[in-house]
């Protein structure tokens, strides 16, 4: 039985984050695939017995259920000693970074990406409206990333974890991803990090197991 | 001079989390109003001087300045000793409110409220989508203050302060509250803590100072 379990599926960049975590740092975990698109995450039984918040991921180690991509992040940095900050103001430019993210960054791009790549809505005001904000991000971003190599400290760290989430996803969100080409380039010195892995070959697609 | 200077302004429920803290804490704190109004949050003077991410609050304390009210308020905890985790285990879970707060919570009820009580957009396809994820947020917060006075712990913590940055705000919504008698008494609860001013007390209105 595996060290760490994740409750998580393909599609869900905030449980990539998990993943992706557990998989540079060389632990021992397995993923507990969750149909979010059944309303599993949601459902009754899902929010009484493992998350409340009725979302992925979740990780189970030992006796501890965690949810939140950045609480995981955050305890799975100090235990394995891996992309964690090393001073007090690391710590705080990294969490600065992933409430950044949270709320905006991964926030806008994983539901517009939902909405046009994965549910189909096509254009509609809500579609332009999220990409709107998501430009708003990328900018933030992509200008931060003028003379560094990553978000925090000149290293990676869970805060490039954090925002690399939705970054690797191929289903379309209609924004042009050559007006940010550092974000291009950060993601994929990400990628070349030893052990790394595109989403859907850490955690199995809900999708195309349906389809 | 004050010890703590806090770039905000009336309007801002997230300003008003790092004010609300400062003044239950009993913190020599002041305001440095900022006109987000006229766009100078977003505006390059202040990105390159106060905050990259063109957001307020931001918090300087001596030579220190910190962005993200989720930052601000762990800083401030750990300082002052109030509304802090006392335990791994509660500082995990405040976290993982504070995530909750960032990415649904607050993001999804300020930005409506935004739209429809300061904007006056009127109704438009993004406010309903944007009421409807309101809703969802609310439900789980409801759902978690049954038989629970404050979100984490039993006392009030940063948790609160998070969540409650845009719950006394009065301008239009069309949320019903009514529908949520749980989240209506513990922002009581918060109000009748020693000390507690409403937002407008603490910061001054733009609009109102423009009017």
């Amino acid at each position: 039985m595996a060290e760490y379990k994740l409750y998580g599926f393909g599609e869900s960049g905030n449980s990539y984050k998990a993943a992706l975590m557990l998989t540079l740092s060389g632990c021992d975990w397995e993923c507990i695939p969750v149909d979010f698109f059944a309303g599993e995450t949601r459902g009754e039984a899902f929010r009484s017995t493992v998350n409340e918040m009725g979302e992925a991921p979740v990780l189970v180690h030992g006796d501890m259920m965690l949810s939140q991509s950045g609480v995981i992040l955050d305890y799975l940095a100090a235990r394995v000693g891996r992309f964690e900050p090393r001073s007090e103001e690391e710590r705080q430019e990294i969490w600065r970074w992933i409430l950044f993210d949270n709320h905006k960054f991964t926030s806008y791009l994983a539901t517009l990406r939902f909405l046009v790549g994965l549910q189909k809505t096509g254009e509609t005001p809500v579609t332009e409206w999220l990409r709107g904000r998501v430009k708003g991000a990328f900018a933030i971003v992509e200008k931060h990333l003028d003379g560094r190599d990553f978000l925090v400290a000149g290293r990676p760290t869970i805060a490039d974890l954090s925002l690399a989430g939705y970054v690797y996803y191929e289903e379309e969100t209609g924004l042009d991803r050559s007006a940010y080409p550092r974000i291009g380039a950060w993601a994929q010195r990400i990628a070349a990090l030893p052990g790394w892995r595109p989403p859907y070959e850490l955690m199995p697609s809900v999708l195309k197991a349906k389809a």
